[in-house]
């Protein structure tokens, strides 16, 4: 984020900050001892209850933290979300689910709401039980910082949750609607993180707006698709993502007219395309952001396809990270997925710099491009010319290095 | 190859051998200098023209030659095949189309054949113009060689269409139908051997069956899905993909009876699937041939996408590169695509070791399991315990190498 300054718009802003941003939540963590001595268990509560809204990785071996706060965002109702590194609680058969279910119920229990209150995340480790005894006592730590009044700043919590992050990753937002001043919070950790076993994007988002669920939803599912559905660190997929948000309305603001409605949704587009953008900034081993825009599509549908089989070709992910203008392996990969084009019509540009008009190659500077490679960024611009939808999607280079992570961890 | 025995069944073998392998086909090479000091123009030509059946790329940005031979299969006769390696005449618009008509010709004038009877294939870099006096001259010395007398052994071709590939891939097949003994023989390039812009996978076969058009384009679909197209080594689509046949009909025998059928199409299957294999094995930097077998599954084309997932994912990738038991990355990739499965009875073996058993992970001996992936190849056998329908698929493993080449060649 450091060189990028935080978008904004009419009547609402992007700032530094995170899920205790907003009114009324305050953000738990200690180190319950699964993940080594670091932080490695987090609590997100509301002082009231909150509507909650949530989408989930939609593989089939989904882990069983999923399966309980999918219930929980099913009921729409939820006052906080227990959180654990160092193990995914996956494939973990039927003690998996009993052990996912007592945390919740031990959360319900220290926090004195009911069970179906509580959602549950975690990362980590495929195929290893819960260590309970470690997460019991955590949770018992947690209840007791509550009691004691502790709040947290949000910092701690945004740690508890990495595996192979090496970021923690926030982002706040405030938006002005016709009642008063709204806020979002987030925090995030990385996916493609799989380490060699963590898998997981788990992304947290906190608002004080007054939100009915049906609306909720429809605004978090129009953002996800915006961002991290875009989004490709390595194109696998994990069995415990989960993208939360908990909206408590304690701001007492609501929308109360449409343009009210249209700040809010800009805000959280652009709060969550943010938040998609660090996290593939921060992809293991990445040491460029890459990002394709495909324009001049037939529809938006077809844009994103394109765009994404462009941010998750290993051929295209290796070139920006050698620094190597191979634009063709850009154009092979748009054109690998979707409806197909003309090639003939088709242009591209590389930060700016123009490499293929209408299908004729345009003699360029290797040096230059090169040199343009290695801004922290790389934009590719494919025009199809072929209609008037676009879309853009994120992803990061391949370096020696995530090979390295993810073959040698545990030699 | 070296340490497997090769495929045969009732009526038919696998041997080593190559194009040459049929009767009346030749098979030519030369040192064009597009590529530097090496064998890199090739014909195949048969001496009385065959039948011909192709499969091709579906990249919307297939490359000239593709237009050219896609135009030579639909009217379904051909004498033989120029292949160039060193440039892939890919994206270079109406310049490359009239470049490839122009091989075309210059072939059908050296062979005194009609230019719609000669195939074109190109393999290499993408976005250049080929340097067409370099063809022409190769051309000409090929009907040269031709009008020698020349017929080659089949090895120089073999050489002359690699690019990254460390080694030439070719094979052969024996089969007796009623009327007497049909030969088969096959010559691959890889795929994934993108270099930094070299693509493609080309795969010539010839046999001199008599056969028509109609059932031999069945017959190469049949064995495409079951080989090639299960075929992964970086998940990239090449713009110059083409799986090539010419049947010549010069052993006089054709299919008398069903079971002559049934044993062409087991030979073809066989071959293809070693072809496969072989193209995997020689994938850019790997070090192991990876193969996923989904079995007990609804259906077979969804077992095909589910074993398609798992030998394209990064992390399984990794992990075998590393040696690394890591049996959760497997169930992750399957689970993301197709039908869902229950997680509860999904079984799992790693080279014969069992790793899950219906959903409860099998405590195992870390060190024979790293041991058993050092093996030539690692089979992971996925059973889904869901329905009869079954499928592989094929892949190598992701290495450091495999990234400094893409990323690094041009620097």
């Amino acid at each position: 984020m450091a060189k990028t300054s935080l978008a904004s718009g009419s009547g609402w802003h992007l700032e530094f900050g995170n899920i205790t941003r907003p009114q009324g939540f305050c953000a738990l963590a200690t180190e319950a001892g699964i993940h080594g001595a670091r932080l490695d268990m987090a609590l997100i509560w509301s002082e009231e209850p909150a509507v909650i809204s949530a989408m989930f990785t939609t593989n089939a071996a989904a882990a069983a933290p999923v399966a309980v706060t999918r219930q929980v965002a099913k009921a729409g109702r939820s006052q906080g979300i227990v959180v654990n590194s160092g193990n995914a609680n996956a494939m973990t058969g039927q003690q998996g689910m009993n052990d996912a279910w007592a945390m919740q119920a031990l959360v319900a229990e220290e926090m004195g709401v009911p069970a179906s209150w509580v959602a549950v995340a975690s990362t980590g480790v495929i195929g290893v039980p819960l260590p309970m005894d470690k997460i019991q006592k955590g949770i018992r730590r947690l209840g007791e910082m509550w009691r004691n009044g502790e709040k947290g700043d949000g910092q701690a919590a945004s740690e508890a949750i990495l595996t192979t992050d090496t970021v923690p990753k926030t982002l706040a937002a405030e938006i002005d609607l016709a009642g008063g001043p709204v806020r979002l919070g987030m925090m995030a950790k990385g996916s493609g993180m799989i380490h060699p076993d963590m898998a997981t994007m788990l992304v947290f988002i906190t608002t004080d707006v007054m939100v009915e669920k049906e609306e909720l939803d429809e605004l978090l599912h129009d953002a996800v698709d915006r961002s991290f559905h875009r989004l490709s660190v390595d194109g696998d997929q994990s069995t415990n993502d989960m993208v939360v948000v908990l909206a408590n309305g304690m701001s007492r603001v609501g929308f109360a007219a449409d343009s009210d409605r249209v700040r809010f949704r800009e805000a959280l587009r652009a709060l969550t395309r943010e938040g998609a953008r660090m996290i593939a900034r921060d992809g293991e081993g990445a040491s460029h952001l890459l990002t394709v825009r495909v324009v001049g599509a037939v529809d938006e549908k077809d844009a994103v396809k394109k765009a994404r089989a462009a941010v998750r070709s290993s051929l295209v992910k290796s070139a920006v990270y050698g620094q190597d203008p191979n634009w063709g392996r850009v154009i092979a990969a748009v054109g690998s997925v979707g409806y197909p084009f003309d090639p003939g019509r088709v242009s591209l540009t590389m930060n700016g710099m123009t490499l293929l008009v209408s299908g004729q190659p345009v003699p360029f500077d290797e040096g230059k491009a090169r040199e343009c490679m290695g801004e922290d960024e790389v934009v590719f611009i494919v025009d199809l010319a072929d209609g008037n939808a676009e879309a853009e999607a994120f992803g990061c280079d391949l370096t020696e290095r995530y090979v390295d992570i993810n073959a040698h961890y545990r030699t």
